[in-house]
């Protein structure tokens, strides 16, 4: 039996036809749900190649490609929670400033309305604004999946607010416990010998791409659920963390990333975390012809959504 | 002031945000508009590359680039007019006959509401049941944009329902009055030298691109409002008969087609004819990577969309 | 020295001259060789994204970068055995059950002519027909590369035959011996929990992505040689099998599939078995602007080459 | 015999080869040369699809295609003036208002040092700026070449610095004399039946493509050239003013725009006037695969540079 | 009733199936019929962008859409004469000077046979060899279509065989009468004002796309014809032609050239001339991913075809 | 501190603005530096495919995003040795033999001014004249990562220059020394069986990408320089020696190659032997739409180049 939010059934409807939500899910609102799909069209932190105020679109596009149950575990998300596409936060193209209070108050209404939000970005800037809407409470701990640090302090004669720079802004309010935070997948060169000194001063654990793969996922991911532990704990996954060959439509590509087999190993291995919200960021669609990027996008996605509705289970929302 | 069935708008929410329906617009019931705007995503009346199962999502998505208010006319179809997207068309894609009932169950439907359908297709097979649903009356006129006829009798053993038959077929139906049949851009080669044979016997007038690029665009389209009067006539425009240069994504191609300057100003001298509805087909999303074609598509959408308001306002349907 | 079923020799005539034929061989007829490479342009069984119909054209196109000798064996399958392109076979686009039955009067013909056949598909639905024409004196085994299992019972109100129910349908009919029958690579989200379950109680062998990836390639081939025996047995190879950055143009494609490594690993594995065909399906050049699936199709039917001149050499046909 | 300021030459030097200056020409400050070949990498302005970022780096790759000679009048600007690539001017991707001080700057040293300006955007905000750069004594006259009037006041939330605007403010800040000011080639639905007053309140002249469809280049060109006088004027060219066919890498396509043969023609009747600098702005490169859009505005910055050379040797500059 | 060099028919044989000969015509020796169509996979003489060694192959490739019968004409060039795909000449990719031979001596048996070549190629420097196999017994007339003159002296060095020298060549070798050479469309800067003096010298009638565009497609085409009169002439298309808009995919593309249908109506006017072959160059598939180059250029090929067909018509030879 | 020879700071010159020169370096003569960053863009030894003519520009490009630090050594090449962009050799597309010449000159140049270079290709018959240029006092030692041998003797007709053939003529010539010459990650079919043994009778060391796969980096890395030892070693990277899904920008594309994790890894490996020079080969950017290609050859560049800058630091160059 299916209940009133469910994706359109591809046996009935062809997945080419209809309104392309997220999972071809109904539109709600926050409150009516548990875990409401946002998408955050938002690109004013982007330092090179912008592109991914278009993300949130291509990936509701890709996103019909979805299915309704995951295959090792054989749960539905749709059985263990209410689920919906929740539209986008509209933000001003021009002002960052009050775009990021636009995100914020977006976030806090949806923490308001007990759901647990589930996003599409935008760039990784999205994800200091939507800790202040959900971190208000105190510091979180955060499980960053990525090429990059972003933990940089100013660019571009003192701007503190850019795509590189979140986390810090993130450490230095609160909202995030600097000892509960862990990096995995950097990589790349970096524009200064001491890029990752903050980080590491503050106590962030930084898992390389070599360590990672000298240990591989299973290890790796029981470190990083020790460091987290049982406490409240946001996910963000940059695309760019996953390799170019599987995620080319994205920014600042970086050589030598995970595959996809990893990232989805990873990401099942949150299962019974209390997750309190998590993003998928970066995917740019201008850069993204064959809409390889976006799949992949939205198919993390679903692998977030099916642990997101385990928590929401666990604490038995229903 | 604005009524209820406007597009977003773009100075508040930008283009990039929010679902693409078509023109931006609310989703509703044909029965709470005067045209319902419909996607019928189909194309199982493809003999050759298919694809335009994708148009409807593809159009939807480009048309967040149309804006309110015509620039000649200085009239918005939205003040004229309820207007909204309707949503598609479901059909079967193992079962062509079934689809066709489907297609022509649902504008029946439409028509007893009392709205104006404008469509977006789908190959051209779908304005056989489009015709079944709107023209249960007695004949209606039909003007076609097309580089193609047909008008061919049967494909493949016997194939009576692909996109090349749609004509005959409403023909023989008495869904269409072949002396109100205008058929103008045709050109290409031909499979056989007899295949205007049935239209030209049938009385139907056909205007080959030579003839069109001779007399020029206020010549032709004083013709054919003649041909068509003032009684009830459907308009049909392929997106193929256009240039490929300005839409290349579509299953057959031609070259020497309409330009979008001459397709935008004969759909205008559409104006003050009885127009039951309208429909625009064969875009083929995979061959349009540029989404050039779609653009194209949803441009002449909007200027058939400004003819049909201006349908509804003579009529004083508001 | 060479015999008269040779591929061009691009030491002399270079790669991009000549028509495309597959592996740049010959034409022939069935009769004439031991090996007929076949193309089946066919995608009316594809549930969403159509376009396999190009399949055979492209995957001949990009044969011409093929060479002759097997690096690892150092053995060329055009000394061991007479092989030609043996063209296409002609279906009905608006007929699915006439098509299904030109398809498997073809292949009975091949097998009648005594030649083995090596398939360019088409989407999966034509690997029924030609189980139809190649197992008529009883069940066979099955040996199945994809992402997904293909045995489903119905879909859109009812239809029994479409590229998601082939294997169903073929252990019904008898064709396959679902005893024998292996399916690896299997992963992706699926429409209900109960979708594995008809193949499960049939005793097909499933192994999951998941499965494999943590066993390796020579721990699962010697299972699956196992499971089929010495006995008769058919191998399909679905290129969504393989990862969508390695093979992005088809028409489902499921992030975190096999690397072209290990696929080659696993069809090398494959020698010395008793197959009587094997097929290549799901390739869809409308999204595959790279050309990379139909590269990477190609190179796996030049494995697929290798592995049946071995069966023919061990007959002693030549 | 030629100067120091001259193109590699293609019969020496093929075009792939070397670094890809502007019309591969030296580098050069402006004090050096008569004309300042200048790039403005800035999309800070746009409200939709950003990407003019990448514009002159993807103009100056195609600019290698161009020649040294015009073939219609069999003069070679590199003749007639001293010209080279004098670099890009450095913006902050986030300060739009100090951007744009940036910008103003840079002009008023290149108008101090003498040379005449030929700029490579860009969004369409940059003329304003530059604008502010060239025009300190007294407003000048204006030829804009658009598709879109770009004279609205404001967008989301009261923001006055946007491509939509910069000849609103050019009009306020007393910069450009409305009375000497025309736009041709504008179409396209607007957002407001009153888009339009602000600019025909002011005396400025509209030419919708309408009306150039009609009267034709040397006609509505004597116009032009009557409006703006002998006195000092300044040429902007869109390149959304030119068809998407043969421009589809902009963030705000209109289909039915100028042809490009008509727009070099227009580009030619330019010769004589007083013109103080020229910019060709809006190319998006990640919304221009095939390239085709910077070669269109390559060749269009061209025929810019042979009217500005006209200008330098009725001056006797050298 | 259909001979034995007949199209596949697309009414039992999609489009889609069966291999890429030129038209879906068999395969056959010159020697067999009237007019041989033959692929020269040779880009040897290109100065900067290479590619059009693939145009025979893409040109095959979308020839499949073309059909039967002219419809202006109503006349099948298939029921004038006797057509066929007769293969590629092939080339020596290390020697050019060896690769000119074996081109000249191909055409030379062509002739020898009695068929017209019909020819795709390869870049514009293989006309140069052919018109060596063609006109062996003295200076044809010449019409070129084209954007460039092609009658430089040399490039690098003193290279004397490019695809920018083939008609300075082919005067100085007395295989073409200069006063019976007409070029038209020319345009695009030059490398040096004296570019065109060589052809101007030796009475080349040069009409650059701006008279063309004054005068119109009539007018120039009674010029021509008069030009050539009524003596053995040769055509040679090179698609950069065409504006780029429509034919993308060349070396040496030039925006504002001749539309598509302008094209073909000069085309329909060589009726009547003494054709004695023509060919069609410069298809640059790496440069064209939509396929429409070689759409376009398979038009024209048909459109050529026509007109040959003509010419085997009026001399009887069936 | 930064010295003479820094990329921009991307912190405050926006990585889209200013000249693409390598890793956004001075340009400089190989004199002024320690590392010479060169450009051959050159592709006359190209049997199928062409385009690498183009491939320096598109390196530059995407190199772009190259930074200054690596991120597991924590070194940044521009404190340890001064790089620069050095331009490119300008060659003979005419003259196969000259450009050859050119090539090697340039390079004994470059040896001469005590440089280092790196170098962008180009197809692989440039390591020829390289080699020659920098080996003039006896042979050295060879890495090559490639998918091919590039040992086999002639082409067509007895062509003995080709990209096949770059590494036989080395060892004739005795530029390189075949002890101490291994290939790695070769694999795909040969043409003919004995493809290798001239390689293996000279004592080429041979590892195909099974036995990589196999052994693992850092085995094979030992091997790889327990072979080389300590003296001069020339190193060469074929982009086709990466997997087609990172690399398929490239005119010979074999699937099943190195992932760029385990390409990074070799790179790194090199670190310390007394590497002369290296060149990454063989990216073709016609056939790299996404530019992919080139951001992985660009960062191999970037791990060669933090390689070559250990030389110089150990040779107390600064």
């Amino acid at each position: 039996m299916t209940g009133p939010f469910e994706p359109l059934d591809s046996g009935t409807i062809p997945r080419f036809a209809g309104l392309p939500t997220f999972m071809r899910l109904p539109v709600a609102e926050p409150a009516e749900v548990d875990i409401a799909i946002i998408g955050v069209p938002f690109d004013m932190g982007t330092t090179n190649r912008a592109g991914t105020r278009h993300g949130p679109r291509e990936l509701r596009n890709q996103s019909s490609l979805m299915r309704r149950v995951h295959h090792v575990t054989g749960l539905s998300p749709y059985d263990r929670a209410r689920v919906a596409d929740c539209g986008d936060v509209i933000t001003d193209p021009f002002d960052l400033m009050r775009s990021l209070d636009l995100i914020s108050a977006h976030y806090a209404g949806v923490r308001a309305a007990g759901a647990l939000p589930l996003t599409a970005g935008g760039d990784h800037l999205i994800s200091l604004p939507i800790l202040r809407g959900l971190a208000a409470d105190g510091p979180v701990g955060l499980i960053q999946f990525d090429a990059h640090s972003d933990t940089y302090d100013t660019f571009f004669n003192g701007s503190r607010y850019t795509h590189g720079t979140p986390f810090r802004r993130a450490i230095e309010e609160g909202l995030v416990d600097p000892r509960r935070f862990v990096q995995v997948g950097l990589r790349g060169a970096i524009s200064d010998a001491g890029n990752y000194d903050y980080a590491r001063e503050m106590g962030v654990r930084i898992i390389f791409i070599e360590e990672f793969a000298e240990r591989g996922v299973a290890d790796v991911m029981a470190e990083i659920r020790d460091i987290v532990g049982a406490e409240r704990t946001y996910v963000t996954f940059d695309i760019d963390g996953i390799d170019p060959s599987q995620a080319p439509g994205t920014g600042t590509p970086e050589i030598g990333g995970f595959s996809t087999r990893e990232a989805q190993a990873m990401v099942r291995l949150l299962d019974g975390l209390d997750i309190i919200g998590a993003d998928l960021v970066e995917v740019a669609p201008p850069f993204d012809p064959s809409g390889l990027t976006a799949l992949t996008g939205a198919t993390i996605m679903f692998e977030l959504l099916c642990v997101l509705a385990g928590v929401v289970e666990a604490k038995g929302k229903r």
